[in-house]
């Protein structure tokens, strides 16, 4: 019997036991007190290992070789990381540096470079500075409460780091799923510029986690829009290392699905995190679709209304502004009927049946003042639901993005 | 023998012969000097018509009522069209009121109603004010000169009109087709906010019009994006009344061919003044993509280049950062070979081969300064080419739509 889905309080990667993280600033983006620039995270032990990366048809040259690792199919050690460059869009030389700074990393971490995953993220279009990945390699001093450094060396335009963990106890064993991630901008479905580590001490099959990892993504991380745009760098890595001493989870068990929804659990609270910081952001935008026809309608829809420039700057202005969940329910792709249609702002509902419902404005603008706006749609034609989340649109993510140099 | 397009200096749609047209102030729109938000345009006598509407599900009932007008396939002899209220997800009353404003246009006009037809642009979810529209028909005065003032009553957050036309020689007879268009906010490929009228005094077979207008709209119009909404009642429609006296065109004929190429090229001015005229914007964005496997690969390049809020930002801040260009090619979905791709920002060579070519960055970013940025883009994988227009994204967008109140 499993015991119940647990948050840890201050719960980070390194939660997870048997792993430890480090972070150091190598001078790759300009210096500011207390920032960092490079990280590394080591399990004691070989991980078993499942990722997902962008969809982008043109990726870094870390991303094709992090595919080529985790084809080959060995176990993993851990991974390094860099924020402020890319290491895409620079020609063949990306390539080079990728495989040496899997060297390198492996070197420092005494374990071999097949066993180590590479990250780049940041400017598009810059070579790596190598001197200053090996001089990062030497100085990072992994500790097992590190997992906050590793989460501050990943940052780029983000404002705070983003860490979450869940317990749960299975047959006996305690078992921590525990992540990090980076966003910001150049976010949107299909794993945008988006770093997502994930360790867990539980002993999981590796073809079980491969084979549940793209849908678990595909209802968070996949579901999260900042700007619309997707990065050549997208990545989420999950590494077990069993360190928990459980019986190995595999598909069809009782554990497979308490381990599916741990994890469902941590990546929608980093999802969240990433939503609530996206660059310029000063609030949380949560669209919940029911009723669609099935998943990849509800997903349209949600999409739709958490990508739309137009809610997203009615829901900076706090503006119930519900004509434009309109316009996005008719542009998503789904099947809509539009005398079917419910909406709730805040759970206050305001259309019923396709019909515009009385509500009291200024309570709902008061509700949409908070620090999180939840739109809530059933279109009422069937069981199809899905939850898509991002922020609103400010005038400081323009200054941001139009200041922020090459 | 046709002679060359020219374009008509001041064009309007009423410089096409045979055509009157006006507008007025009602009261639908908070009021200001010399503002009008309502319009009506007559044929003195029947016209072929064609139309493309929005794509959306979820479409004013106006749309709907104009579907079926289309449909019928009589022809046409006007149009009546409101801004400020888009007629949109208000229940059942939304088609009575559609259809009572082409009746009470209709008897204005001296014209039956199955012969208007009718447009609404404005905020969704209020009611059409059919006390103001009925007020709005007996006070609108139509002149021969009166295309301005049509232009004028389209408007909602536009700050000018869009108006255009050409002139051709067809066989002895001069032709003219000439358009208004309104536009701003809720613009993005696939007919968004956008109401654009034809008006043509060439003779044009109906058959040979619905025919080419798709095409024409997906290398034009829906080329366009200034925000990637899309609106419930986008429509272009084509008038045609034959007086200019010229033989009926119609397709396969070689003045068939210059008809297209003068309405494309109408289309096109309006498209670029649309997009020049995107809320808050301060510059014109072009994306010129060729060497693309397909047209479609194209367009989907194109237009992801024009939509990407990163590279729209760019823009405005006048940053040659063509990592953006990358990352919005890869994400596109259309086929892309990253060793083949050339570069280019207003003309100057950035990348070639896939490679970074060394730029003079004060230079480039001193042409980006002007009113126009355009990105070239070479895939050299095959012959599809396509353009996509957009406007740079700045802080006023988010201010215009954030206070902008249902």
């Amino acid at each position: 019997m499993a015991g119940p889905i647990t948050r840890v309080d201050g719960g980070t990667i390194t939660t997870a036991r048997g792993f430890r993280a480090g972070g150091t600033y190598v001078g790759i983006k300009t210096y500011s007190e207390d920032k960092m620039d490079m990280g590394m995270l080591l399990s004691d032990t070989p991980c078993s290992v499942a990722a997902v990366f962008t969809k982008s048809t043109l990726v870094s040259p870390s991303v094709t070789l992090n595919r080529e690792t985790l084809r080959a199919g060995a176990p993993v050690r851990g991974l390094v990381v860099n924020s402020g460059i890319a290491n895409a869009g620079v020609g063949e030389q990306g390539y080079i540096d990728a495989k040496e700074m899997a060297a390198v990393a492996a070197a420092g971490l005494g374990v071999k470079p097949a066993e180590v995953l590479v990250f780049s993220t940041g400017v598009i279009g810059v070579e790596l500075p190598m001197t200053l990945i090996k001089k990062g390699v030497d100085e990072i001093q992994l500790a097992e409460d590190g997992g906050n450094s590793l989460a501050r060396a990943m940052m780029t335009t983000d404002t705070r780091t983003k860490e979450a963990g869940v317990s749960v106890n299975l047959g006996g064993a305690e078992i921590n799923i525990c992540g990090v991630a980076k966003g910001s901008g150049m976010i949107h479905p299909n794993m945008a510029t988006m770093l997502c580590f994930v360790a867990t001490d539980a002993a999981v099959e590796q073809d079980f986690m491969r084979a549940i990892l793209p849908d678990i993504a595909d209802n968070t991380l996949n579901m999260l829009d900042i700007d619309g745009d997707t990065s050549t760098n997208d990545s989420l890595v999950v590494l077990a290392n069993g360190a928990a001493g459980n019986s190995p989870i595999s598909g069809g068990s009782a554990d497979a699905e308490v381990f599916k929804e741990a994890l469902t659990d941590v990546l929608v609270q980093l999802t969240r995190q990433l939503a609530r910081d996206g660059e310029g952001a000063t609030r949380l935008l949560v669209a919940e679709v029911r009723g669609a026809k099935n998943t990849a309608d509800a997903r349209l829809a949600a999409k739709t209304i958490a990508s739309s420039l137009l809610i997203k700057s009615a829901v900076y202005g706090a503006d119930p502004n519900w004509g434009r969940l309109i316009m996005a329910l008719g542009r998503c792709g789904a099947e809509t009927v539009e005398s079917k249609i419910d909406l709730y702002i805040n759970g206050v509902c305001i259309m019923e049946g396709g019909r515009p419902v009385p509500f009291h404005r200024d309570a709902v603008v008061a509700l949409m003042r908070g620090d999180e706006v939840t739109f809530g749609v059933n279109l009422n034609l069937s069981d199809g639901q899905a939850t898509a989340w991002g922020c609103d649109l400010t005038e400081e993510y323009v200054v941001i993005n139009s200041a922020y140099t090459t």
